[in-house]
């Protein structure tokens, strides 16, 4: 199971040709079976699991792929490999957007005519010597550590975990996130929202459900009012001793390593790759899937649009080395 | 009348020496009545509202104008039309603020010894199957759709209309706001607060109140995080499907259309207009008063300072056709 | 004594060899006693104060400081002056880092095993005709002036004074911060959390106590979702009628005058110092340590990396001349 089911309750199975009327997609090759349990990347998922091609970048993982039926294009047919269903549309990730959508109906959890009145649920584990402020709220299966804070009004969603001797200031939301231990959040952060994942489309663009997670390490600090998206598929990551600043952008899929300094403003688009002790300047943007070496140094205001490698120096848009600049 | 009763209370009405007193200006020209009981835009106000001229792009408002009264510089007498009272400063924006205070000074509500013990309003209108978290505020004539969800700790002033099966995210403040359906609203989002309207002057500036709105379609998403100002005048629009991501700034009186895509951290200056399936990279800022033509691409880290035809893709500073650049 | 005793509680004294012990430091030089009370700049610290030389900027500070005992680089040894202990290490940030922790440690306040239920503080002063909207809550020791508004859902810590006449909007957070009269902070706003200070290091770079505070004067207004950190030493500051748009960052130690307007998006780092009635447009950034004077007039999207005469407009990065850009 891809999606983690302290968050994600999955729907199914599904037949392949629910999979058709869900899609619109026509089936063509030979899969093992008709039933199929969830979704998955094309190098994990097995034969009781449903993938997407959506990119040529992603060719070689097509080719070895052991998912049970892939969404593809026409034109990737004759690319496929054996033993596995074709689910054959013009707009696989629009497919995948909808699929995403049947697995997982309730990402937002039941609507029901009811005003909650109790602020910790009952289901949820609080250490000893726990401080949790007037108005915070804190969802069922939740785990908040030894020592740690919860600030006033804030919102600390279902089956979260907060290790030990960790702050969460007031005002904070936090969903969908497996955190460690001695972190620092400040007031206003929001950490596990939806990423922006839609597949584009007329009338309306189609919601691409959001089935990852924050996975944070320890003696990590989040300033005010930054947000880290949760993962689409893979998790958004958050490397130890990593310190981030105020008002930055953590998009979806982004994985940022240990002693990282991030400054205010900072945006990183979705699946950039941050290694370790890498410092970035004020209002730089970091492209989709690039990926940073470790100990570079991003200059403020910088736009990095490709990779760059380990120790070097880059400022100006596109980012370049420093001394060129 | 101009603002929107269900959020805007008007007082008044007042009298042309009233408006001098208020005002500091000097009374010319020959109106037809003296009592005026609004503010209005040069090309809507009638004989009974008073309206200003302070930027010459709207001399052709000015010399059709049905407005009782107009605030102008002594330089603008020679070119106003008959029938309307001069209302004539060195300032008249600056007169124009006075005025906005004099006409709605209750927009923050009134003051009274008090501590609001009653989290949703009786006169609130709350729909069937509708989720209300702990610690959420729901103020007086706000209507809440059937199947919404509304997050915890957060705030829906008085007289928000929200539509069906909306959610509202947790931490979350929506002022002056009518929603459509099917929208999701993430954590900390601002929906409503006052645009940022001063008439420059010494020792202080002088606010100038926001009398608008913001009107939100159907099937909306709005990121973590990201402000939204009500209108001065007019309304703050954003059309159906359109998707926003994180920590994006809109401000008053923008106009954005249908099927957008705003990524993080954009920054839409007052009164841009954005046409229908407009995209917009990171981090991009669109200044004020510019108009974007359906279609249009605007690449990350772009400023856009002038007007971009249809179709176009664009990048850079200034924002240039993507080719040139 | 350094830090404001209404938010800050200082431990101590300690011995000469305690320092030692604490940062890892040498003991040479000859001060005057060895009890040490707490820390304080070159230029302010007395006999009973700990400072230290990061930066060769401060020579001459450190050629003439009263300070009891200094942290310095091995190189700066000979030219110390007579009088004070010298404490060398080679990283003296980190080992002032280690002190701040030493005698500030309880700046996030004791953890105890409660939850809080009163959200308004026995201890809080409330002025007259306040309104306090439901969920507020206020800490001990606070001040809230005649006829202001607490929105609902905000937090204002222990120890915060609000002038008369303000209005704090919904979910707002407000910590050490001392606020004049007159103020409007729009909701989501996060004012006094710490500023982003550390002392670089492996594994784990050390947190530098952050023990300064936001201080904001009289007819201020500040937008939605900015976030403004309180100061390392000395105090942030905000001036008489500046207003402050939307999602802006202001750092710590940062000076801004009067009647300035800083537009949605800018950022300035660390003790920036601006002058009077300066003007901001969107997306800019300032660097730390810049001086702005009076009057200047910096474009949208700029980057201002070195000080900038009073009166200058510029643009561009780095920022410069707008006849020249």
């Amino acid at each position: 199971m891809m999606a983690d089911p302290r968050f994600f309750k999955v729907e199914g199975p599904f037949s392949l040709n629910q999979l058709s009327e869900i899609t619109g997609c026509r089936i063509e090759g030979a899969g093992k079976r008709d039933t199929f349990y969830d979704l998955n990347t094309l190098s994990s998922a097995t034969d009781k699991e449903v993938s997407f091609l959506d990119n040529t970048l992603y060719i070689e993982e097509f080719r070895k792929t052991k998912a049970g039926a892939v969404l593809i294009t026409p034109k990737m047919v004759e690319r496929a490999p054996k033993n596995t269903f074709l689910l054959v549309l013009d707009n696989p990730y629009q497919g995948y957007a909808k699929l995403s959508q049947a697995f997982y109906p309730s990402v937002f959890g039941p609507t029901q005519n009811s005003i909650q009145d109790h602020p910790i649920n009952s289901a949820a584990k609080i250490g000893i010597n726990v401080r949790i402020d007037h108005g915070a709220v804190i969802g069922a299966n939740s785990i908040v550590g030894d020592h740690s804070i919860i600030g006033a009004n804030s919102y600390i969603g279902a089956g979260v975990e907060i290790g030990q001797n960790s702050i969460i200031g007031s005002n904070v939301t936090v969903n969908y996130c497996i955190m460690g231990k001695n972190n620092i959040i400040h007031p206003g952060v929001r950490i596990g929202q939806d990423g922006f994942g839609f597949a584009p489309g007329k009338p309306y663009h189609v919601k691409v459900n959001q089935l990852g997670r924050v996975i944070i390490g320890d003696y990590v600090e989040i300033g005010a009012n930054t947000t880290i998206d949760r993962g689409a598929l893979a998790d958004t990551l958050i490397g130890n001793g990593t310190k981030i600043d105020n008002l930055v952008h953590i998009s979806h899929n982004v994985k940022i390593g240990k002693g990282c300094f991030i400054t205010a403003q900072n945006g990183f688009a979705g699946s950039a790759e941050i290694g370790d002790f890498v410092s970035f300047g004020g209002q730089a943007g970091i492209a989709g899937h690039v990926s940073i070496g470790d100990g570079v140094k991003v200059a403020a205001q910088s736009g990095v649009t490709k990779d760059i490698a380990p120790g070097k120096t880059v400022a100006g848009f596109p980012a370049q080395d420093m001394r060129e600049f």
